[in-house]
């Protein structure tokens, strides 16, 4: 791609480094900001860097926060005994917005993944040992995704608690709320038949 | 979507002010750049705002450019007689990529609209129909988009230079290269007929 300015090129390049920006979206998005008033660009610019440099992790569940302890680990109405194990942000997000959890959550930061090199020392693993060691909580709550690398990740951690009699539990995997059965995939149907629920669950929704 | 942080939904609200990036988007990408080392938003703050403080637009062609003439109009090789209408700068990069245009541009900065609200005025329109009347321009050759907006703006230059005398002509319209006949639009294919060229021609290129 021939530019016809440094400046052009430059705000392109830095966009399409943003995963799934190639070079073509990135130059339609820098050009429809030279049509915006210039209050916008300087609005992004400041939202981002202010972000990037002065973002917090809850001290507890590595939740992103502007505070050191986040407003779910201090809400006292939230139940301190369950914790809920995520991948990331956007899980904590997820699962907030069905108002269906009412516990906390540690967040991982990631998967074990060797194929990635990213192992359980890369993520916040020993934190949740710690947690769970102290004694308070009842129940691990397991919510990733249900990949090879999300399965080695509840595994590793499951060992390593495992002598600490807490229950454990993970998110229930089946037919999605309204899918044609004939449209699942063979491991989700037949898990759903596996896990199959008292009738009566179904008519709680 | 309910954010755990003020700097997280600003930087995710600006984000998604841009055209296609809707919030979720918005929150992956700046999920993404958390997990990058600082320099990598702070380059691409600077990159957006240097761009949309500083960046020019050609006097005499209206192409993005980082000095007052263009390396395109300055350049004296290329054939000043024949000038290229597009829409905007991304024509310009597309035709020049091709490598099958050696003269200058005239960038309009949009198509007449009417259901947007934009009119001739609103366009670098005047300053073309100046150059025509200058009497430098041999032909004007039209490369916008075949819509409605395209054929009227087309026809609203056409109807101010008609009496100007000049050469006027158009992007041809067909079957794009290594398409199936059989999948062509109607009134593409049509064109390709009633336009047919030598046959010589098309092993030109
Ligand atoms: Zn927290
Ligand atoms: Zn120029």
């Amino acid at each position: 791609m021939e530019f016809s300015s440094k400046l052009l090129e430059r705000a392109v390049n830095e966009m399409s480094q943003l995963p799934g920006i190639g070079k073509r979206t990135a130059l339609r998005l820098v050009l429809h900001m030279l049509k915006q008033p210039k209050e916008q660009a300087t609005a992004l610019s400041e939202a981002l860097l202010n972000m990037r440099n002065d973002v917090k992790f809850c001290k507890s569940c590595y939740n992103i926060s502007d505070v050191e302890i986040c407003e779910i680990c201090s809400n006292p109405v939230r139940d301190q005994s369950i914790v809920c194990v995520v991948e990331d942000v956007r899980d904590v997000m997820a699962i907030e917005n069905t108002n269906s959890f009412k516990g906390l959550y540690h967040v991982l930061g990631g998967k074990i993944s060797p194929m990635d090199g990213i192992g359980p020392h890369d993520l916040n693993v020993q934190s949740l040992v710690d947690k769970v060691k102290e004694g308070k909580i009842k129940e691990l709550f397991f919510a990733l995704s249900s990949t090879m690398e999300g399965d080695t990740t509840n595994f590793y951690i499951f060992k390593q608690i495992q002598d600490y009699n807490i229950f454990t539990s993970t998110i229930a995997r089946g037919i999605s709320v309204g899918d044609e059965l004939e449209y699942a995939d063979e491991i989700t149907l037949s898990r759903s038949i596996v896990n199959r629920v008292p009738f009566e669950n179904s008519l709680k929704l």
